[in-house]
């Protein structure tokens, strides 16, 4: 099925679709992936510029030998519309950052943000069940986040500087039967894990997304920032005694749910 | 400038557009040879079916990391028309093989397969200057190899079962200068070159382009038809003692044009 020629003229196609896109990591591996899993198939770069996005995906939908997207900033959220359909999570989150054709031509979406993140947890060995978590940031990454952590049984606190967005997410979570909570200022309180899903560490000029002190050395503190590995904020967590995961486990541990997505071999979940 | 991550996010995208596409040769020679020259890019196929040609051209050409098209059947004719401008000889062709964004934004169209038979032919010592040609077909590549032999200074002797096609291109030619010839029908006359410019040899149960036996042994003989290698009408040249040129010329001696014109690295010629 693999042949040596790579490209070759049945190569089967998948993009990741964002405005700027030159920095994600993603191709590599999951071109690896797909080849290992017998897929003649790759995953390149394609640069959208947010205001054509409707229209370039309703030309990319035609293209018969691209059979899958992945999705990341700023279109998330968007593409959540223009999906025929979308996984139960990626509704509660309110974003994709997968989509597929299906065998019958509609374009699926789901998003693995989330399950990438709890696979990390597993990794480590932390069962989020019956634990309190602290999830800073409601956007896209966090959305994910906070949906599978409540779907593996962990009590949700939930805070971003725009109350709306954190107390929209919480009522779904909540319609959704996810014990949610929303916070009004930031509190350790009895987390067992707190997690920074917002930007914040990208830029070596940013703030602190909550002040280390506050952290016991007993809670796993997690990142969604790629770049630093090692932001500020895991760094004065890791000085305090507190384990840590990096914002790469993100990435890392949604590669095999990701291939499985987009070749079809994983089902609604 | 390349990373041995290959696909990366940084990648320059060129595709190959077809419908179909699977059968194309050119992903993965144009690939090493993008890569060879320096560039972190690849060329992919990417299956557009006819019916949405303009409409996906439209938002390729906002992908801002798609740099360029090879194009192949059937979207050389109607590619030519949604060029924002094209080469010369494209528009003497009346076709492109070829697109790609220049720095001005503008997407310019060029037709490279008559360079790669006309290099062929230099490759065997073949040259066409102030002798008799006669090319069987007048479609995209029959035209592009016309124009280019009669800017090589051949007499070009042109025959199509359309009459009105191959009319219509000795036309142009004349218009431009070139020494063209309308065959009503096919004779070898005093030709020294004969090229099957017809899809006629793909499938075994095809006639052949023309009567062998009008063949002199000095006559050299050309194909377009790339599968199989030897058609039965270079097969029956060979045995008469003609030397042959296989279609695989084509595209084999159009790969440096090709990559020179998609870096931008050709001028308009």
């Amino acid at each position: 099925m693999i042949t040596h020629d790579f490209p070759d003229g049945e190569l089967r196609l998948f993009g990741i679709i964002g405005d700027p896109v030159s920095q994600v990591r993603v191709p590599f591996p999951a071109t690896q992936r797909l080849r290992s899993a017998g897929a003649n198939a790759a995953l390149v770069p394609l640069h959208v510029p947010a205001r054509v996005l409707a229209s370039t995906f309703a030309s990319l939908r035609h293209i018969a030998n691209l059979d899958g997207l992945v999705v990341t900033v700023p279109h998330k959220i968007a593409m959540r519309d223009l999906m025929d359909v979308v996984t139960p999570r990626a509704e509660l989150v309110g974003a994709v950052n997968l989509a597929r054709r299906d065998p019958d031509g509609r374009w699926r979406g789901d998003i693995v943000d989330g399950v990438g993140f709890a696979h990390g947890l597993a990794a480590s060995g932390f069962d989020p069940s019956g634990k309190e978590a602290l999830v800073i940031g409601a956007g896209g990454v966090g959305s994910a986040i906070a949906v599978e952590l409540g779907r593996a049984g962990a009590v949700v606190r939930i805070f971003d500087t725009a109350a709306g967005r954190a107390s929209a997410l919480v009522d779904r979570l909540l319609a959704a039967g996810i014990d949610a909570v929303l916070e009004r200022r930031i509190e350790a309180g009895d987390a067992a894990l707190v997690v920074n899903a917002t930007p914040l560490g990208m830029l070596s000029t940013d703030p602190l997304p909550m002040d280390p002190c506050l952290l016991d050395p007993s809670v796993l503190v997690a990142e969604v920032v790629m770049k630093p590995a090692m932001t500020p904020f895991l760094r004065a967590a890791a000085d305090r005694g507190c384990p840590v995961q990096p914002g790469e486990a993100v990435l890392l541990h949604q590669l095999d749910a990701m291939v499985d997505f987009l070749l079809g071999r994983t089902d609604v979940e």
